[in-house]
């Protein structure tokens, strides 16, 4: 353990990059449960690299993920190295500095993924280091960006949640069919997907017209009747109201109604309760909006096989007249779910 | 080389698989050649395992692959094994069998993909087994059935050509926008594959739409300005007249057209002239059309990382009204090609 092996994705071997896919994976857990603060995984082991602890975020105003897992290793944690997924914080907030405890603890090294991006909470690395610890930056930092902290990330950077559009569609872009009908476009592997996801996010956006057209509960459903950890805030936009006995308001999870059709309006709102993570679920027109507002990070499709030749289109209305102004996007993966393929793309920015 | 290893995807390591492999690369090298003849590759290797030849079927009224790769082998072949992706034929039409060739060469052992599912032709392993040949079936039979033969085993199967629905579609289902513009929706990267695909094809079908709107050439550019070892028959199909001047009708390769609307007989008039494969390039009515005629055996998907929110649908008018009317299909695979993703899929029968 006593050089940095090359980051990359699925490169994997080495212990340095085991041991901080155990921080993704823990990081990965509490996703959904510590904004506005970063998911952050962190593993300790100790001098001889024996694994000692581990821990996330916990909900704001508790420990941080450095706590839990030094919590957990105790005096093992003695000339030990953690392993953190962002760079462990050196400011007093809700909690005392990440980087103090480690320093307390007798840590000796310290490998993180991603520089703090916050101002005030950067430094921590610069604080260890001034107390004698080995500090390594950058070990998967590309897996951290893309994945556990991806939305944190563009949170901290623009102020604004992260919006992940997703839909079901036909392999012919089809949203519905020309009677309305979309249940189950998507297979039972797809929406369990969408479940697990829904308890990953901070809320979930649909326009009225969904409410109305399909009047969906909106809630992450975990197998096995289990009740779920926690839902995400509902949120329904658009002008119209939501009838009496909408599945969106029942108790299952708090729901707010945003009388208003601006996708920058729906976000200001969203950042001012602390949410970081946004599923927008339909339909095409306000998923059309917020692509003309320049505000939709990433496209999730789920293509079930099969096609309808009819029916509402994915997007309605984005203004683009011909071929040379579409909207460009730049695929990241697709991936059989299933009997599905999912498709994640990003918007291309040039 | 003394046991059958078991067939199978990608499992791909033993000796026996690799020259089974050998003999499908040449097979796939010879497609686009042989039509109304099976695509067939042959790799001989001799008594201690060394190749000492390969082939693939000459076009029509030449020799078959098994008779290419003895040519090359000579003597050599005494005592050897021969891999063939099909049954070795057991009949005279206008070559002699292929069984007869393989015994005159003394092939000790056959290892076989396929059966032959012609009865005329069938019975080729049990003429070699007699004659004391040991015959192995079945070697990567499933890598060859939905590799090079799909499309003959097809048309042995049904007397139909095969019909691969070729199309480019944006991430929301437009294969162009409002004003009709399309070029390009795809990359340089799918579009030089098209061309390839263009190239074991044995015709490519299009509307009197699409002519009247793009004004396509249809014929297989290979790169670097070499001209193309040759080119599929270009098939317009409707009752509107072809412009005089369209670039389909250049003398860059030869074309019909086809004063129908019926798919069933479009393809009839093929089987006809001993087409085999056919790629179906547009627009969304043909492709409708066939789909309502259940004419389709697969969809080829070049996804473009761009969103038009207007525009052409990829598929129109297949008389679907609700959901569960939708036409079920089974994705074969998803993969970038360069920016894009291509995505096959082929219809569920049930």
């Amino acid at each position: 353990m006593s050089s940095v092996s090359k980051p990359g994705p699925a490169s994997g071997s080495s212990a340095l990059e085991l041991a901080m896919r155990s921080a993704i994976a823990v990081s990965e857990g509490v996703r959904g449960l510590t904004s506005p603060n970063p998911p952050v995984g962190c593993m300790i082991v100790d001098a001889r690299g024996k694994p000692v602890g581990f821990g996330g975020t916990s909900p704001p105003g508790q420990a941080h993920a450095e706590v839990v897992a030094l919590r957990m290793a105790g005096t093992a944690a003695r000339g030990g190295t953690a392993f953190v997924t962002l760079e462990p914080c050196a400011h007093h907030g809700r909690t005392p500095p990440c980087a103090d405890a480690l320093l307390e603890a007798g840590i000796a090294q310290v490998y993180y993924a991603v520089d703090d991006p916050f101002p005030a909470a950067a430094g921590g690395a610069q604080r260890l280091r001034d107390a004698g610890v080995t500090v390594h930056s950058g070990l998967l930092a590309e897996e951290v960006r893309t994945g556990p902290l991806r939305a944190w990330l563009h949170y901290a950077r623009t102020g604004r949640p992260h919006v992940t559009w997703k839909f079901a569609s036909t392999v012919d872009g089809r949203i519905s069919a020309e009677d309305g009908t979309s249940r189950w476009i998507s297979s039972p592997e797809s929406r369990a997907e969408v479940h697990a996801l829904r308890l990953k996010v901070d809320a979930v956006i649909v326009g009225t017209g969904t409410v109305l057209a399909d009047d969906p509960q909106l809630t992450t459903r975990p197998p096995a009747n289990e009740p779920a950890m926690r839902q995400p805030l509902r949120v329904v936009v658009g002008e119209r109201d939501i009838p009496v006995g909408a599945r969106v308001l029942d108790d299952a999870a708090e729901t707010v109604h945003l009388r208003t059709r601006d996708p920058h309006q729906v976000l200001a709102t969203l950042a001012e309760r602390g949410v970081v993570d946004v599923l927008l679920e339909g339909g095409s027109r306000l998923a059309g909006a917020f692509w003309e507002s320049g505000l939709i990070d990433r496209a999730l499709v789920y293509m079930a096989p099969m096609l309808l030749g009819a029916g509402t289109p994915v997007l309605d209305g984005i203004g683009v007249g011909t071929i040379g102004d579409a909207l460009p996007l730049a695929f990241e993966s697709a991936t059989m779910i299933g009997p599905d393929v999912r498709i994640s793309a990003v918007p291309a920015r040039d």
